[in-house]
């Protein structure tokens, strides 16, 4: 759940007469987004999202994330696009934070994704690889390997309350995924956190991509095992094959694979599950008494890090 | 900030599908009121707002709080409108709680009331007030002499822990509100509760009235003293003369209070404020470790209590 910064109405009033988009007929706190303030204004031109940055994003990666949406939007991605000011700028102040305002994206977000949407997942993600092709901004992923680690250092010596060997486990399989880490693969701007959750429908059919702001720069088939582990695995545990092949082709039919990509993907998808183990448990050990947010379990993450370590080939993931 | 309750996209498109309001676009969980969960539903027909009941409101009262809307929306009175399925009903349930979908109604409300919205919510007021004269049924107000009663005997084993001697001089306030409290005033279906955050306006002009979860059955000039208090104290706990006026003008143009109901109105506005100083104090004793609400301070309700039992004639309100 979101922090609600509260916005009186003059100060609203005052910041939305920059823009060229009439007067406030309504704006209303919503409950998306764990990191930022949302507020679904809706003004006399349509609707929008305002958005106030809260302390947890970075202010200077907030030019890069807006500039993204908006290089985007201008090749036809569905996600929410940056409305200027009538002086240029997407990015200015409200109640002492930054603050942007960003088209209304219909759709909503599926709980029980079916193969036919992760198969509009795995097109969506490779039309936004394409697209990203010709962004200028770069933005080191501060995630990966070297993230890793230091989260790993955070969480080793508390990690046994979790589960017993769980630090030492983890230790070695994050040497393991250094050690076989690839050094080059396809590159560009990835999403990184494509999860249901930030993928919209109407009805079963895709409407778009939301919440960029883990976006960066690395490997484009590390965000499509990004989507392995988010999209394809059952609230069971269980791997879904056919939600993998389904992904894997609609992806591939917009971007095919390399073949050292496909040959790396059960590795990237050990990093991916890594990633999101680590932030989990790093979330679980550091539990702020009161907050809003009960923390995700990351063991659910372990599960499907053992899969991929068992995953030898491309096969697994229902690659020919 | 309200509870959420989380509804699945499968789940609501069948219940959308009950009604004549086309697809789903989106759906959010937004931040107001306090008892219930509260959705801004965007579809192919527009945008409202989707309630589910939680338990702080009682189910049986609901067919009371939907059908004054709609018999308030069929006079003109700008609040939510419930919105009826296929079947007739307005009332259904979702996620396993009461759910009803009423009409968006555009407008923010006002942080920092001026005497120019004091008049207009005193006019809105006395029309809400007219318009529910032929209103066919009846609640009775659980928040009046004996709901004070109630409350206060709950309260008064720790009341003092809040201010020394709080609990006998609330006990004899209610003692003396009993005694004096009038048998007869004009009576009908009132909002009690109209304070800011209940009043919307587009720029300065009203647009409507929300949140009729506390109306009932009680004297007309009740529901304008709870107004006095809501309404027309500033932050520093002055009363602001020349709102109460114009809210009192505003009231009066559409509906001239009688000479007994103004002669009442100290008495009454004493009333309400030991109300909304009861609901606080309960609250403040009884807080819910680690809740999301921060409850408020009673003690703002006994300065406004004071003022009034100052106040002996109505002229204290600005009135001739």
């Amino acid at each position: 759940m979101a922090v609600y910064t509260e916005i009186g109405d003059v100060e609203l009033a005052a910041f939305v007469a920059q823009y060229d988009i009439g007067r406030v007929l309504s704006c209303k706190g919503i409950a998306e987004g764990v990191e930022n303030s949302n507020y679904l204004l809706q003004t006399e031109r349509g609707s929008f999202i305002l958005t106030l940055y809260e302390k947890r994003v970075r202010e200077a990666d907030l030019p890069f994330f807006l500039s993204l949406m908006d290089h985007l939007a201008a090749r036809r991605i569905p996600c929410p696009t940056p409305v200027h000011g009538r002086d240029g700028l997407a990015l200015r102040r409200l109640a002492s934070r930054p603050a942007a305002i960003v088209c209304f994206l219909n759709g909503v977000w599926i709980r029980r994704p079916r193969a036919e949407h992760c198969a509009q997942v795995g097109r969506a993600l490779a039309e936004m690889h394409l697209a990203g092709a010709d962004f200028a901004m770069f933005r080191a992923n501060d995630l990966s390997l070297e993230g890793w680690d230091r989260l790993l250092q955070a969480c080793l010596a508390e990690a046994g309350t979790v589960k017993p060997e769980l630090g030492p486990d983890l230790a070695a399989e994050l040497a393991a995924l250094k050690q076989a880490w690839p050094r080059e693969l396809p590159s560009g701007v990835i999403h990184a956190d494509l999860f249901p959750d930030n993928v919209f429908f109407v009805g079963d059919k895709f409407s778009g991509l939301i919440d960029f702001y883990f976006a960066c720069n690395d490997f484009f088939a590390y965000d499509v095992a990004v989507c392995l582990n988010a999209w394809c695995f059952e609230s069971d545990g269980a791997f879904n094959v056919t939600k993998a092949r389904a992904l894997l082709q609609g992806y591939g039919k917009i971007r095919p694979l390399t073949d050292d990509e496909a040959r790396h993907l059960p590795l990237l998808a050990r990093g991916a599950a890594l990633r999101f183990l680590l932030t989990r448990l790093y979330d679980w050990l550091n539990q702020v008494p009161g907050a809003l947010v009960k923390p995700k379990d990351p063991l659910e993450y372990l599960r499907k890090l053992n899969f991929h370590r068992a995953a030898t080939a491309p096969s697994a993931y229902g690659l020919d």
